[in-house]
């Protein structure tokens, strides 16, 4: 057997023919702004690609160059003017924790990528909507890589818990992925194995209102990995030991989000779906985010 | 000339003789709560500290023993419990981002240290009061500071901007510290440069309704040094080269944070004042925010 290769790219055209027709729909422009402190650097080349992505479905893209001063009193302008419609700040601004100031500094109503703490909140506790019924945002690559496992029949038609049953293994619990998707996918039914340099935690699932409980554990990854319906990486350590075809289930769905290979090639040979990378589809859930604040906004 | 020491345990006393009256005619039990994860360690001391020093002006403390997988749903069942009317969380929790995430989760009206964003933001914008003329708190350490420093003498008689005029080098622009006094003594009129590991910024005054703004700067240490009216440091770092006398104007106040020894011996030499630790004033000004948020709750 060979694994099915998922392509993120290929999975994303859907999103975008749909994004682009509700776009096409509206009566005024809708506007994303990104601030960009640096002048080189892979944030530029994000900004970039942001640009494209955001033409290609008519989203009007407004890049505003900032110094690392000036992107306080930016942000909080941009929060208070009605024709900014989303907002994208390409860290690191200071590198320092005040990075973490700005992020929250950002109205979550503007917030794109759902990182703001009150969409984690929303998340950890398996709220779903807010202000009477608005659906909450999620943040874009934990979101991405749940389209792309219902891409590769990860998931159950259970409507309510399509994840119910499934065992899945992470590997990274930052707070930006491994930490959002473990809860994502227990509020789904998972039971989720979460690891990270500090050791495992399991994330399982306590129904539709609760969500779920994180609990310690002392499984090992051999246990976790042999049992595990899904396996998903985001390790960016040249010195992470690959995850190998004898380690996992025959069938098992296989994806990968860091930018460096996590899986031995001979776990192809093994998986029933392998989903190499996620970014285009993260990119596009960010205007899918983009797209449904505005549609979402007073 | 040798300078005056200030003593911050007896700076702190009349403070806590005032709490202390203030607590005591109070009609129902002010209750502090600390969350403690660790079971050895640095936390377990400061929490000690913080029993006695709660019993002292007649705060009753609640030491609640967490896991860390306990200390999120913990730190909400409190923000909702209305006999508890102060939180310490005692950090480190998981030692990694997540903390973060615990920090802004605590109810800003019963975060006695003062870190939540909610007041970052009111410290950053100047914006000294809340719901409707509430005085906002000020974290802890920075607020200690500012106290010790009228003690040894520093600040003018001008009540609107008490550091008008007045220039102010700091070692130190972490974000539970150096920033926010930076930023406060600004606010108060002072020119403050700001030094840290990533170089120097200045945060200038612009009135009483702005509050300052920050500003690259290429002033070097020796430069800002020899103009300073106040030099205040807080540097973890062994290898941080000691602010010694030929640095410093005559008659200069000089105020350590760190635990270690920041300043050369002979910097007393030419100081009117020195403040050599803060410590029992922050845990003093922590109580003095307890009260406060116990007397503007709802």
């Amino acid at each position: 057997m060979t694994a099915r290769i998922i392509d993120p790219a290929e999975v994303a055209r859907a999103y975008r023919d749909g994004i682009r027709g509700e776009v096409a729909a509206l009566e005024s422009p809708l506007t994303l702004v990104g601030f960009l402190s640096e002048d080189g650097g892979p944030s530029r080349t994000y900004a970039s690609y942001t640009r494209k992505g955001c033409e290609d479905v008519g989203i009007r893209f407004d890049l505003r160059k900032v110094t690392r001063l000036q992107a306080e009193a930016a942000i909080e302008a941009a929060n208070e003017d009605p024709d900014v419609h989303g907002m994208l700040v390409y860290y690191p601004v200071f590198g320092t924790q005040q990075d973490t100031y700005l992020r929250d500094l950002v109205e979550p109503r503007k917030d794109i990528e759902g990182l703001h703490s009150f969409w984690a909140r929303c998340l950890y506790g398996n709220r779903r909507t807010y202000d009477d019924g608005k659906k909450a945002i999620l943040p874009c690559t934990p979101l991405a890589i749940l389209k792309l496992l219902d891409a590769a029949g990860a998931s159950t038609t259970d409507a309510d818990q399509p994840y119910a049953g499934k065992r899945v293994v992470i590997f990274n619990r930052s707070e930006v992925v491994g930490r959002p998707l473990a809860s994502m996918l227990a509020n789904d039914g998972a039971e989720v194995t979460s690891f990270d340099i500090d050791g495992p935690l399991r994330f399982v699932p306590r129904g539709t209102e609760v969500g779920h409980a994180v609990e310690e554990t002392s499984v090992t990854r051999g246990e976790a990995l042999s049992a595990a319906d899904v396996v998903i990486t985001g390790v960016p350590s040249r010195s992470f030991a690959l995850v190998a075809a004898h380690e996992l289930r025959p069938g098992v769905v296989a994806v990968n989000f860091s930018t460096l290979k996590n899986f031995a090639d001979d776990a192809k040979e093994v998986a029933s779906s392998f989903v190499p990378r996620v970014g285009p589809m993260t990119a596009t859930m960010a205007r899918r985010n983009t797209l449904r604040l505005y549609l979402d906004r007073d």
